[in-house]
């Protein structure tokens, strides 16, 4: 972790003119004077503010030009030590909160004055004083990575934590993700972890705290709120719902998608409603069936990712196809057309690939509805050419399930009967 | 065109032990007495049932098991002979409707009792005689083809169709197309065609006529009505709104997307409401901007298919893009996560891409929203590499322009200034 994170050009030369450091306590005279913490940069667009949290809680920027004088109170040390203790209240119960990294984690570091992206409970006592009348919380980290970044190894690494607290005296578990694959991790764990004991709920944000918008803090409180109350087994994922403050929602870990790049109701579940509302005093329920379809616990930690998502148009090449035979792929996930079609141009290499043993789902790039190919003809030359329709299930999450299912099969049958059974609301029905 | 197209097993050996084939008009004794014409099947589920248009219009669905008797009254030809002369209006204007394939022509056929899916102006105002007080309609048959079959090759031969009647007395054009690739035909429409001087419709149809929910009739009435009132150069799609029979609309041909793989209002505008609602005495504008961005008609219709669009995941294998430029790809889209993003397994090869000189661009797996990738490190890693953001443009339409960007540029700098060119108002501003 730099002294200096995310400061570039003008605004780090200025620091380190200065002698002030990320974390650091200062004085800074403008038109105004203004006392706080000095803010790491996560999100940056240029390279002439700097950003302080105040005392109040709030984060401003603040260009480097017109600053007149800044004066270094305290040093970063200091700061760590003098973070409040957690006071245990033993009528709540305890919620453990993992972090994995992405917007939400830098945000709790924006507001608390930490220099790192990791979540400390201290730090996150300070940063949400409202967390701790909801629950006793554990933190811990994972690791910390922006979630482009995550492979299906990180998938595992949660499960396997996951797997380590099934016995706990948790009420349910948190984990703090970033926003952009948080649905594919959704989908891993809701496979991997099927039946386990107690509410898991993955939480995002979706705007850093250098904005006012900012959903980070609210997210949050929701998510502990919701595997506190809601009593439900299952992996869900826990975001605003629109562009106001006034309601969270828990998607299906299997069902929910994200469908815009930076509206704080950016996920969205699928085919339906949210599973449950989380409002501030209660929780509504949405959700008719179990989310898990087996009542024990069996953890299935493993996966193989020779999966590939190929999205059908017009002009793909068939030669793509033969790419991963000779890659040593073992299923496919097609993202088909309309009810679940690929062009006649795919025909004869799909042949092949069904004759060298491998898996070939059908999904539709529609996103909503579902894959029905005995309707045309297009649909039912495919059926006889092997492809499997998957119904409903969103293709993010056949991608997942398919490598989750090649993982802990032993064959190709078992493989496809994993595929075809609704094992965690990823089918709608 | 088989003379029993669609029929398989128990109900095609019924047919041919009958003597009976798709448009002979039959009588059918089974609990009741039936008078109608045999209607061939696009959209079959199960060989045990004849599916026969009765006078009133209707078709029903007759079990082969339980027809006591089946005589022939007329054969096919007769009935062809006897379709109604069209009469022309002279008050009204000229609308030029082609057609490609698709459910829609197949719909006609259903309701005419013509045994090809290609349409004629006979048969299509026996089957919609509203449509002949709208307008004097022209018809030609371009193809006939479901649309996950057409190839880039096939956006041209309509795209030179169209450009053969620029200077037509015709007040529209309305084209009849299949679902599943309509909006990536519109598309290439909007490039190749820029500054058309009259209206194109690109109309579909989600359910064949052997349901009573079938939206085709209205969707092509209002088709016509809106490139005869509209008013509006650019290229649309028009189709229902909503589960009602109350509203189409017309949605901007870069920008709209089959979000549906069954529902009659499947096609949605991305990012904003649809240009046109089309009620049934007036048209709604909602269009604030002009839809081509330059005035002349300057037909481009080249094209280049060696792009790809690549979608981004957790386990993706940056190999592919290795394949692609062993392949001779020129350019590639990115599909990428949230903001624009794709994990940093990709950077090496991607830098590769770069220096083979290739176009990449990205859009967003989100659908909504607008890609920025200057706000996280991950996005400005990507610019660094060379990667370019393509702002709001959907990635479907990103494929077709980038085809289409190719096929009529001498340079990659050209290719690159026309991608980032708002030509169609694939850029929403």
């Amino acid at each position: 972790m730099s002294e200096y994170r995310g400061y570039t050009g003008t605004s780090l030369t200025f620091l380190k003119k200065s002698n002030v450091k990320v974390g650091d306590s200062v004085k800074i005279t403008e038109d105004l004077t203004y006392l706080g913490i000095l803010m790491p940069r996560y999100e940056h667009t240029d390279d002439k503010h700097i950003v302080l949290k105040l005392k109040s809680g709030y984060n401003i920027g603040i260009e480097v030009n017109k600053i007149k004088k800044i004066e270094l109170l305290a040093s970063e040390k200091i700061e760590t030590k003098s973070s409040p203790q957690i006071k245990i209240n033993s009528s709540l119960p305890k919620v453990l909160l993992l972090s994995t990294g992405g917007t939400i984690a830098s945000k709790i570091d924006y507001r608390t004055g930490a220099v790192t992206p990791a979540l400390s409970a201290a730090e996150l006592n300070s940063a949400v004083p409202e967390l701790a009348e909801i629950a006793n919380i554990d933190t811990e980290v994972i690791f910390s990575e922006y979630s482009e970044n995550l492979e299906p190894n990180h998938w595992k690494k949660i499960a396997e934590k996951l797997d380590s607290y099934a016995k706990s005296d948790y009420k349910g578990i948190v984990i703090g993700h970033g926003t952009d694959t948080m649905h594919y991790t959704a989908a891993f764990l809701s496979f991997a972890l099927a039946g386990y004991p107690i509410p898991i709920a993955l939480v995002g944000s979706q705007r850093s705290s250098d904005r006012p918008s900012s959903d980070a803090a609210l997210n949050l409180m929701s998510a502990v709120r919701f595997v506190v109350k809601s009593n439900n087994r299952g992996v869900f994922v826990v975001m605003h719902h629109n562009e106001s403050d006034d309601l969270v929602v828990g998607h299906i870990g299997t069902r929910v998608r994200k469908n815009h790049t930076s509206k704080r109701s950016a996920f969205q579940t699928i085919g339906g409603n949210p599973a449950f509302l989380i409002f501030d005093k209660q929780i509504e329920k949405n959700l008719e069936k179990e989310f898990f379809k087996q009542k024990e616990y069996v953890p299935k930690l493993n996966f193989d990712s020779n999966v590939a998502l190929v999205k059908y148009y017009p002009g793909s090449n068939p030669k793509i196809i033969n790419f991963l035979l000779e890659s040593g792929y073992k299923a496919i996930i097609f993202e088909g057309t309309g009810l679940g079609h690929v062009g006649k141009i795919m025909y004869e290499v799909i042949k092949k690939a069904k004759e060298s043993g491998i898996f070939m789902g059908m999904t539709s790039q529609c996103i909503d509805g579902r894959v029905a190919m005995n309707v045309y003809e297009s649909g039912r030359d495919l059926l006889e050419l092997g492809i499997i329709p998957l119904s409903d299930m969103i293709s993010e999450t056949a991608l997942v399930k398919a490598m989750w299912a090649l993982g802990n099969s032993k064959s190709l049958v078992e493989m496809k009967n994993l595929m075809l059974k609704n094992i965690a609301s990823e089918y709608s029905d």
